[in-house]
């Protein structure tokens, strides 16, 4: 991590810090928790993209474990919701910017990461959709809920857009600060566009669930 | 995985593509997904199995990263389960049997592959059961039904079986192709029966279960 | 595990014993599951904190696969739950003592092995935390309840701070079979208080939950 750029690790802090914030809102809106709920749940937000690409890497402890400040500011991020869930539940935009700031260099980082790991172009973009959707996920799982993610929204898809580019720039040779910053962009104005909008993800046709079984 | 004799390799593809459409199909069915549900959750019945085994044998990435037709043939699997939601639900058993296929050959490729990792014999049964189930268990969870395998009809035992008929071969060392069919076809064998005849696993006795907590 | 003191080892065995009985039997009363369920559950419970650590600090296969016994007596604990359900039942108190041995030992011996392999002391208290806590976490997730962890109780707290006592001794120096042993007693202290009056963690002020989305 150390070999990164500071605007690129400054980016992945933030990043991180509001998917903290924004994953123990999210939990302490769905479910009624307490602090070590809450907690967890902001951490796990924040992180728990991150761990499963370096699972799958094999780039074991994770990075999020090797250096600590990832755990500080997740851990600052959850506490802030948890102090401030009540004021902190009336802005939801800005909050919601900083989230798609998190999935924007999740998925741009979790791209390139998994491209310098030599994993092919095709897992790569898949590897970065899932450091930027994973911890989100698994957030939704554990308060009992259908992950948002597979269901709303466009959320995976300007995920999978910034991770593309990242590989395509990486294959062309010309990935650097600039191309970074580029996808990572592309990523962040589909987002906000698909929340400006309500954009939806089309569904499958002509199919009557039935909930439960 | 290149090592693999051509009718197992055909056969580990063949139930990686009926995963991927099934695990697609009973996604669709049990939730309001977009695209990205259907498509996430396809994959991830096909390849989550073998991506928990790969992670416990330490052999990462995983196998279904390494190599790029794992990947492609869950995810055709998927969009063809999204695209004809609505006329494959008509025709159940075929898909079942599909279904069932997957589970017998992941139950014997992932036991045979957690012996030559040389984790033990009964290490061995048991992990080849997870390849079998893990996948479906993850979609269950994710899409919140309480997974299947844990509360009806037959689905971990014959893949036991299997896993035990692969092992206990291999400590024979009778294991081949010849042997590695016969465990499939007897996994197969069970659970097609057990869907025949909706055979179950016993239950606890006596227990009031109060749903909810 | 060979080099650890007997006492500390038959600890663990036996905290490894009680998540079977008791994972088993949370689950048993949570959901209407078949022999199959019930035996993953205890299995899971008992053994997944373990799993994640070892994944987490990259010492795999985890040594619960490595280690038959731990298999075992998962195992064995789970098939008690199974077969004595209803009767097990009515003894409520003794059950929740032997978890909180459980609770406690893992949460000691989690967070040692971290340090042992170096990942820095705030990590090996929340890595001690996750052996304790993880396993009935994933349990509580695959029945569909929010994890009780999160909600209500002193659980993950009492796990925090002998987590912590633990670290604090090993940088210390002074960290052997009686620091450990002080460790574990103190956490058991406080979840025996904490089940004794009904204490639970402080929640979020002034939050409206909606359940469901």
């Amino acid at each position: 991590m150390s070999t990164e750029p500071p605007l690129l690790l400054a980016l992945d802090l933030t990043g991180t810090f509001a998917f903290g914030l924004n994953g123990a809102l999210t939990a302490v809106r769905a479910a009624r928790l307490d602090i070590v709920g809450v907690m967890a749940l902001g951490m796990i937000t924040a992180l728990g993209g991150g761990i499963i690409r370096d699972m799958v890497l094999d780039d074991l402890p994770p990075a999020t474990f090797r250096d600590l400040r990832y755990l500080v500011i997740a851990a600052a991020g959850a506490l802030i919701a948890f102090g401030f869930a009540r004021h902190l539940g009336r802005i939801g935009m800005p909050i919601e910017l900083l989230d798609a700031v998190g999935l924007s260099v999740f998925a741009v980082t979790g791209a390139s990461k998994a491209m310098e790991f030599g994993i092919g172009p095709v897992q790569a973009v898949i590897l970065g959709v899932v450091t930027a959707v994973g911890g989100g996920t698994i957030r939704d799982t554990l308060v009992q809920q259908i992950p948002s993610v597979m269901r709303e929204g466009l959320y995976a898809i300007p995920a999978l857009v910034g991770a593309a580019i990242t590989v395509a720039t990486i294959l062309l040779g010309v990935y650097g600060l600039t191309a970074a910053l580029i996808a990572a962009g592309v990523c962040m104005v589909i987002r906000v566009l698909g929340l400006r909008f309500s954009l939806n993800a089309p569904k499958p046709r002509g199919v009557h669930p039935d909930f439960g079984d």
